[in-house]
Order: C-alpha cells, then sequence, then structure tokens
C-alpha cells in the first residue's frame, strides 16, 4: 500500500465517523491511526476552503443590500427575489451543468466534459470528501458571476427572464471562462495570472450586465430629452453600505480562500493586500469625486472600495502590499470616470455601476498584474520589477478574450430573450414598481413613499 | 504515562500559555515538545467546532431580521428586545441548568443529572478546554430553538412573559429532547438519526411556537368575522431577505458543524447538501406560489429557503446531494402549503411561519432521512436505497415523541402563564404597538409611520 | 540546519505555491516533504489568525449600524462614510506608520522606532508570511480604537475634520498605548493584564471619544436652557440591533483570535466567558432600567450587552465563566448610571453612548481583572482568589496613565483641529442634516422624513 493510500484510508476512517458524531465527540476522539501530518494538513485545506466557501456565500446578502439600496422603494423586494434566486438557481445549474464545463476532461482548451449531473465525487474516499469542499468553493464564486449582473438591469427587467439568464450564466457562459482560466484551459496553458478571478468571475458578470443594460435600455426618466442624465436615488443608503462592508468581509474568503488551502501560508499576504486595494480604492474614488464636484459623495466611496477588491482580485498573490495600495489607487480613479462616461457619455443606465465596478475594473486589476507582479510573492515579474511585458501581452490577451466570449454570448443570450419572451416590464408596471406587479408584495408596509417620483 | 496523558499534558500546556499572547505569539511559537499530529488534530477541531458555534450564533441576527421585516414598524423595536433577550436568558439558563440535562449522567434515558451550574469542565486539563468548545456549541444551539418561537407569536404577546418562557425553553424543555437523541437517552439507543438537529432543535421550537400560537391567538384584525383571513404585510422586506441570507449563511455552521470535527472531513459534503436543498426549497417554494396565484410572492421563496434547510438539517450527513435537492424541493412545497393550511383552514396566526418551517419541514426532514439515507454518506441505507423501513419507523417514533413532549410541555407552559401572569398584552397595547407599550420608545423616528393601520 | 531552519524552509516550499493555486489544488495535493506537525501549527495559527481578522473587520459594519441606528436619518450617509473612511485610513496610516510605533524596536518602553512604511515582513520566509497574519489582525483592531469616536461625536461633525483625526489616532494615540500593554513597553514590563483589549483598543476610543465630544459640544437641541435633556430618537432601531448582533458576533473573533493561535485551546474558554458576559450585561443593564423607569428601554439592553463584551475583554482569558457573568453583569449596571451621568449630570452629548460602554466600561473590565483573575484560566490570581492587590494595582496604574495618555491627546488633537480647520459644522448645515450638506446626497430618497425635528 502507498502512503497516498494509507493516508486516503485513514482519511476516509474519519471522514465516516459522521453518524452519531454528538454522542462520541463529546469527549475529544483520538484515533489510535490515521491523525498523521498529511491527515492534519488535508483537514486544515478542507476546513480553509469551507470557511472561506462560506464568506463568499455571504456576498450574496452583500450584493443584495447593495442594489437595493442604490435603487428605490418600490423594487425592493424584487431586487432581494432576484438576489435570492440567482444564487439558488445558479448553484443548481452549476451542480448539474456547469461544473463540468469548467472542471471536466479538457477539449481542445475549451471546455470540459465530464463531471456533469453532480458527478464529481466520490463519498467513500477522501480524495472524494475533498472534492465536495472544492465543488462548495467553486458554486458560490459562479453565483457571484451570476449575481453581479443584476445589479446593472435592476428595476426594469422581468423576472422570469431574469432567472432563464442566470441559468445560462451559471450553466455556460461562466463556466467556459474558468475552463480556460483554471480548469487546464488555453490561457491557463499561457500562464496567464488571474489569482482569484477579476476576469474570471468579475469581468464577466460586468460584461454580461454591459450587454443586459444595452438590451434593457434605461429606466424611464433616467435620460432627458437633451440627453443629459438625471440622478435617481437610493432609498436606503445605510443598507448599500452594509452591503458594502458585508462584500468586503466575504471577499476575505474570496481571495484569501483562492489557494483552497490553509497550510499554503500566502493566504496571509492576500488578506493584507486585498484589504490595502479596498482601503486606497474608497480613498482615491473619494478625492476623485471630491476634487470633482466639492463633495465627497458616500456612494462613490463605496463602490470605490468594491473597485479597489475588484482590481486586487487578479493580482491579489502577485504583488506586495506597497502594490496593493497603488492598484487599488488607480481603481478608484477609474471607477469614478468609467461610472461617469457610461452614463452620461455612452448612456447606458447602469443603476448600481456594477459594470465600472466589476467589468471594468476586473479588466483593468487583470492587466496591472502585468505591471506589478513580483517573483518574492506569486513566482512572476511584472514589467515593473523587470519581468519585461510578457505577461502583460498574456494578461491583455486574457482579458480582451473573455469581454469577446462573454460580452457576445451575453448579448447574444440577452437578444434572444428580447425577441422571444421579452426581457422588460411595461412601462406600466415600471412605473408602479416592481414589487408589486411582479411578487404582489409591498416591501414597506406602513411607510409613507412616494413611488410616483422617478 | 499513556499516550493519551501524554497528549492531554502537551495540550494542557499549549492551552496555558494565554497570559502574555501578544508578546510571546508576535513571532511563531513552536514549541520543543507537544507539537504533535494528535494536538494539532484537537486544535483542527477546536477551531472548527468554534467557527461554527460563532455562525451559528449569527443566526440570532438573522431570526431578528425575518421577525422583524416580515412584521410591522410598530412593533420592531420590542421584536428586536425579543430576539436578543432570548439569547442572553437561554446563555444562561443553558450554563446553569440546561446543559446538565442534557449532557449530565443519564437517567433512565430520559434527562442528565449531573454538570449543572456550569461544573462541566475544568480548564486545566485538554480535555477541559475542548469540553468549552463543546458548551460553546451546544449553547448557541439551546438559543435557536428558543428564538425560533418568538416569531409565530409576534406582536401580540408580554415581553416580560415572554423571558419567562425563553428561560424554561432552553433550561428544559429543549435539553431534554436534546438529551434523549444527542445525550446518550432512548431516542438514540434505538438508533434515531437527527445530525444537526431537524427534530432536536427546530421541531422543538416549531411545535413549542405552535402551542404558543393558539394560547395566543391571533392578532387583532387578522380574522374577519367570516373566517377569511387579512394579509397584514410585513413592513422592511429587504430585512427579512437579508435575515435569511445570515440564517443560510449561519446554517454553515450549524450542520457542518454539528461533526465538532474538522478532521471528520464529511463537513464537506455536509455543507454541499445543505445548500444544495436550501436551493431547492427556494426554487419549489417560489415555483408552488407562482402556480397557485400566478406571481411568485418573495416571501414564500424566502421561507422556501429556510423550509429547505431546516429538511436537510438531520439528513446532512446521511444523503446524498441529489436526494438533499429532492428532500429540500419537497420542503419548498410543504411549507407553502402548511403555512396556508395552518392560516387558512387551522385559523392559527402564525405571522412568520414559524411552525411550517421549523416544526413542519423540521419533522418532514427528519422522516425523510428514513427514506433517503444512503450507506456511503452516512454508514446507514434508508428506505430508497435498500435499507428497509426499520429506520423510518424510528424517526417516525422519534418526531412523534418530540412532538409530544415539546407542544404538550409548551402547551402547559404557555397556560400556566396564560393564567398567571398573562401571556397576551391588552388590545389597546397591541394597537398602539408594542415598542410604546411595552418599551417607551419607537423603532423609526422621524419617518411617516401609519400605525393606524393592522 | 537546525529544527527551526529545516521547518521554515518546509513552511516557505508551500507559502510560495500561490501561482496557480488552482489548477494544482482541484485535487489535494500532499507534498512529500514539508508536511510536519510543526508546519501544520503554523498553519493552524495562521488560518485562526487571519479568520479571527475577519470577524474583527465585520464589527466595522456593527459599528456603522449602530451609530446611524440610534441617530437621525438626515445623517445616515454621513455616518455610513464616517465609519467607511476611518477604517480605510485607518488601514493605511497603520500600515506606514501605527505598526511601527506599536511594534517597532522598542525605545525607553514607550514606543517603536521601527517596521514603518510597510516594511514589518518579509513575503519569502515562513517567518515573514506568518508576520503579514499577525499585522492584519493588528490593523482591524487598531481600526476599531477609530471608529468607536465616531459615535460620541456623530451629527455635528465636519467630515473632513473627521478623516484627519481617525488618521492621528491610528498613526499614534492608539499604537501608543499599545505599544505600552502588547509591544513591549512599560505596563508589558509590570505584567498589567489586558488580554484582547478593553483598555488598550477601547478605553482608547472611549478616552478620545470623550474628549471629542467636550470640545464639539452638544448636539442642537439637546438641551433645553434650564439645563434637562432631551431625547432625540433613533430613526432604526433594527438596524442598531443588527449592529449589536454583528459586533457581538465579531467579538468572537476579537477575544478568542487574540491568541493569535488556534493551537492554543484556551480559544475555547475566552469564548464561552466572552458569550456570558456579553448575556449578563445585557440582562443586568435591562433589569437596572426597569427597575428605574418601569419599562425595559431596548436600546440600554442593546448597549447592556456591548458593556458585558467590553468589559470582558481585558480578562477573558484569565477569570472563570462565573466570573464573567459577574462582569459582565457589573457592567450592564455600570453603563446604564454612566450614560445617565454624563448625558444628565456633566451634560457630555455623546448620541450612542460611546464613552460609557467603551471608555468607562472598558477601564472598569480592566479594573476587575485585578479582583477576578484566577491561576487556572490565565496563570495569574486576582483579590478574589487569593492573590493580593498587586495586580490590582498594575491594573489601576494602567487604565489611569491610558486615559491621561489618550484623553489628554484627542483633547489636544481636537482643540487644534477646531482651532484651525474647525471641528463642527455650521448650525445650518446640523440642523439640514449632514448628508445633504457635507455629501450632496440624501439617505431615504421617497421615504417621508420629518427632517425639521431634532
Amino acid at each position: 500500500m502507498s502512503i497516498k493510500e494509507k493516508i486516503m484510508r485513514g482519511v476516509q476512517r474519519i471522514g465516516l465517523l459522521a453518524l452519531p458524531a454528538f454522542v462520541i465527540l463529546s469527549s475529544v476522539a483520538l484515533a489510535d491511526e490515521g491523525v498523521t501530518p498529511d491527515a492534519n494538513k488535508i483537514a486544515i485545506d478542507t476546513v480553509w476552503t469551507l470557511v472561506a466557501a462560506f464568506l463568499v456565500f455571504f456576498m450574496q446578502a452583500g450584493f443584495a443590500m447593495v442594489e437595493t439600496g442604490f435603487t428605490r422603494a418600490k423594487n425592493a423586494g424584487n431586487i432581494m427575489m432576484k438576489n435570492l434566486m440567482d444564487f439558488c438557481v445558479g448553484s443548481l445549474a452549476f451542480f448539474f451543468i456547469g461544473y463540468g464545463i469548467m472542471f471536466g476532461i479538457d477539449k481542445l482548451g475549451l471546455f470540459g466534459t465530464s463531471k456533469f449531473w453532480g458527478s464529481f465525487a466520490d463519498p467513500t474516499t477522501g480524495e472524494g470528501l475533498w472534492q465536495f469542499a472544492y465543488w462548495m468553493f467553486q458554486a458560490v464564486f459562479a453565483a457571484t458571476a451570476a449575481t453581479i449582473v443584476s445589479g446593472a438591469m435592476a428595476e426594469r427587467t422581468k423576472f422570469s427572464s431574469y432567472l432563464l439568464y442566470s441559468a445560462f450564466i451559471t450553466a455556460l457562459i461562466y463556466p467556459v471562462v474558468g475552463h480556460w482560466i483554471w480548469g487546464g484551459g488555453w490561457l491557463a496553458a499561457k500562464g496567464m495570472v488571474d489569482f482569484a478571478g477579476s476576469t474570471v468571475v468579475h469581468s464577466v458578470g460586468g460584461w454580461a450586465a454591459l450587454a443586459g443594460a444595452i438590451v434593457l435600455g434605461p429606466r424611464i426618466g433616467k435620460y432627458n430629452k437633451d440627453g443629459s442624465s438625471n440622478v435617481i436615488g437610493g432609498h436606503n443608503i445605510p443598507l448599500a453600505a452594509l452591503g458594502v462592508f458585508i462584500l468586503w468581509f466575504g471577499w476575505f474568503g474570496f481571495n484569501p480562500g483562492s489557494t483552497t488551502s490553509g497550510t499554503n501560508l500566502s493566504i496571509a499576504v492576500i488578506a493584507v493586500t486585498t484589504n490595502l486595494a479596498a482601503a486606497a480604492g474608497a480613498v482615491s474614488a473619494m478625492v476623485t469625486i471630491w476634487l470633482q464636484y466639492g463633495k465627497p459623495d458616500t456612494s462613490m466611496a463605496l463602490n470605490g472600495a468594491l473597485a479597489g477588491l475588484v482590481a486586487i482580485t487578479a493580482g491579489c498573490a502577485n504583488v506586495s502590499p506597497m502594490s496593493a495600495i497603488l492598484i487599488g489607487a488607480i481603481a478608484g480613479v477609474v471607477v469614478v470616470l468609467s461610472v461617469q462616461f457610461i452614463d452620461k457619455v455612452l448612456r447606458i443606465n447602469d443603476p448600481v455601476g456594477a459594470v465600472s465596478v466589476h467589468g471594468v475594473c476586473g479588466g483593468l486589476g487583470t492587466l496591472l498584474v502585468g505591471l506589478f507582479a513580483e517573483k518574492a510573492y506569486g513566482g512572476v515579474d511584472g514589467f515593473f520589477f523587470g519581468g519585461g511585458l510578457n505577461l502583460f501581452w498574456t494578461q491583455l490577451t486574457g482579458v480582451a478574450s473573455v469581454f469577446v466570449w462573454a460580452f457576445g454570448g451575453a448579448m447574444a443570450l440577452f437578444l434572444i430573450i428580447h425577441k422571444t419572451v421579452g426581457l422588460r416590464v411595461s412601462e406600466e408596471e415600471e412605473v408602479k414598481g416592481l414589487d408589486i406587479t411582479e411578487h404582489g408584495m409591498e416591501s414597506y408596509s406602513g411607510f409613507q413613499i412616494f413611488t410616483t417620483e422617478n
């Protein structure tokens, strides 16, 4: 019996003690065999990966709060429902189809071809048990990509169509990109660095959001006849801020958790780079808007923190804390300019800034790895640290290819939905609010609310 | 000195380094002795159990948000107070009395008889330190059972009486059931499977809630003279949704944490089954209400997620992911029908659906283990996997016995309170709202609220 | 090669596998070498410390919710912005300056003199990777001290001045105290016990808050001409309660995490003492106010839980669960009396009770260690357990010295700001609300709100 077999047998024995656990473990159970450094290592990795997955799951609450906080009271229940359901539908779609496309046996570097229909793991082996933890971590990532879309399409999308495209994104659009970069596909082979998913997760969500917002068109009352843009105020800024805190908290699972190993001590560096980039992003976005308009806008500062988080996600394990501060600060400026450009120049109505935060800063952060990467952190040098421009070009190739696939694929999907079942609610429904018209309920019974305003 | 003694001495030495920890540990401290695979295993188990306990604690916030979101603004502060206080009173009652009844030396398979008054652990031994972690995990479970009750009794219960019965549930009603199934009592001896407490925790809370709602009677304005039922809208759906996300997040501590061991790798399977059942529950509840009324009600979808979570709790370590999806989907249908049955046929007024979610789906999930259990997961086969009906009958015995004890005990308790200090506030207090009348404060100062409506 | 060198090489090898982690770790990676009990121990400690740091980070959301819930709707966005920004500015200030003052090479027992400008760690060694985790944990602590201040100064402080003093507190005032007690300074040498920071973190925040509230003066409309005090109701009690639950949840990182070691099994005791003190604090505060006014005020009960948490923070690793209950109960009474004393006798306007909760109960809890400490828990006996009064005098010295430094330093800082750029907004701005005047936005668009009331 090989060492690995022995370990796995040990793990298996421990793993299957589940049944009457409370009774057995009301006292510390020390197995005579099976308690080895290797078994402990696997346990540490599993515990870490699961805890990180739980934190990433909690980001769903963060997205829900941010989106509802930045939009109107009459649609709050609809937004809750969409955020709940994209996770639910997404979990199931990823279980049955998406995971296989992402991590199944590779076909031409483009997609996976096995592990469909939940057939990814054997619960009777230690390796199989680990695969469950790995699936859990990947599933919450897939759902994150899906949920990003809802913000840009808020307040005017048909709920049934929303369910449809949530399933497609988690079953197909996201997993293909995941396969390319994390599943052994062609971008992985090129050495692209996207440690925790600035591109894989965030830009996919952001580019799909862009396609959706274009196909939908702006909310009623958003643009005037002369082309100028109106501000449609969010109805609950404390909830939006709570959402950002929850997202930041969850990001400590998203980025450090992406080692999927607690014995990989770079988790500590990743936590630090993640935190500093977020802090710098919030500060620089605040300063930018302050210089522009004379007042530090709360919404922009909140989006600045998210921009820093999205941007550092690709390089969180590959750059120094000082570089993380710079990456975050750049993202904080870019997100402000991008929100304004999309709103005022492109006239695409993205109510919460999802395209700018996740799409633009996701792409940006991935490119910046090509400049700021340092061998001492992640084993590869970027341009600023003597590594030449090779990495940068690889990163650019990845960012561009993913844009083409995710934006193009989502555009096709939304156009098909638009032409068939319809993507947008009627004008009357939009004015009344989706809570009443789509779900037959109110979100704030008893409160005096002005639903006639835009 | 035996191996076990050696390990415990090692653990003890590490355990007592607490005092000047910051100074010592500002550098990685490597003890020359005491760092053994066994000591590491205990540390992994302790860390896992504590982190899980923290997540379960956080469910208190989830319950508070769900309950307040689904009820009226005029009672929001009262609901916060009750959710805070059932945890506080419950923690103390469980420390002094409940834990001993649950885990003390067994008497006739019915209750424990030692470990009262906090005497459960010796801090100077490794085993004793572990007992503290175990107590912590159990305490947050006990408080969960108590807090479930408040939802069904919301908006009309006297606060002082609420404190009284919270103490009784955590000191007596819950721990007796806990002893039967997890403390080495008669149902444990029969081989009943309730891994994380569909019956022990949720159904106990749900059946006590049922008794409370019956004794209290419906809220003023809930039923018309012709017996038809009015909808009393919740005042803050985003908070209710946040509560569900928090509960789901906390359930990752509740279910996988119930191994009380991070080296038991079935934690990974449990996380997956838990998540999939919740997702399926939300989807199937949404589809059910959609088919019935033509609109996907947000509240029902939220309750569907909770129903899936409650139902999978018994079998989370014993069924496959595919079975978990089925269990969740069944619970999602049942919770909708149960809410309607209790509201319209039984005419019992449960403002948040606590009886259906925790009682009905808790019992249901426990029974379904008898059908869906698979040896490959938890060591025992249910009916659908060739195990015959033995397990199912055991499960049924457990579910029924716990109903008799929890519903009967709570009914007796509430009737005694009703006849002595009184369980319900006056009509005038109920109309004005409990915030003002019970606590002398308002929850939403400055907001225009219609407090005259029901 | 020494054993330590071997281990560190092993750790280093594991630590630097970061780059293509998803690919490598999609299967369980077992290194042939490097998987040792010592490497596993370091991993457990790192994972624990990071998870605890994440929980402490999340306390920022708790502080934000508590502060906004207890104040008025017209300032909600401003409070969000301040809570976000004190963390962001604080993280950066602590990275560049504060950490060096706290943990740099000691100068005269007073402050550190190295590790500035992020130069605290080398990512290419195992020891260095650990230092990143340690920094992360310390950074979230520093930001906690800063954020405490904002509550007492809410609804009337200039935002730009707020940024300024946040930076000073995290760069200078807090780290000096941290050095004295946790960085090898003069109070550490005396044997002062402040395990997780009742004094280091909470009282520093509380005393700075006191100085700020004095320099600012009360909110308009708070005091009548006859000196009597008006209640200015909080606008969102459910959010305040959510904040308290989040803080309690985060405290499980704050206190048990302060071992910065998951292999130190006293984490279990600390979790229990922390929880019981909070529960007792909430109950005793509720009882106190109930006896005084005939009604159990929700806000006071919430503050009682926080008071219990703050008070147990110093001694959480040094006292028994029973003593923890007593400490919490004492704090619950004291916080009620202190809030009333500061409001009605001193006439200092602290909108959320931050001075009483963090300053008074922080000092109180530190002193009580001198009475309740037990050798069996933390290695030293207090007065009630036969240890004489030595420890008490040391604790008193520490509490008093920190008061002088923190209150004096903050008073000087606020006076300088007051005399130069100004600390308080204009009367007109205060009446209109800081959301509109400082940030150019509203927090509750669409809701009917009475902004004219106080």
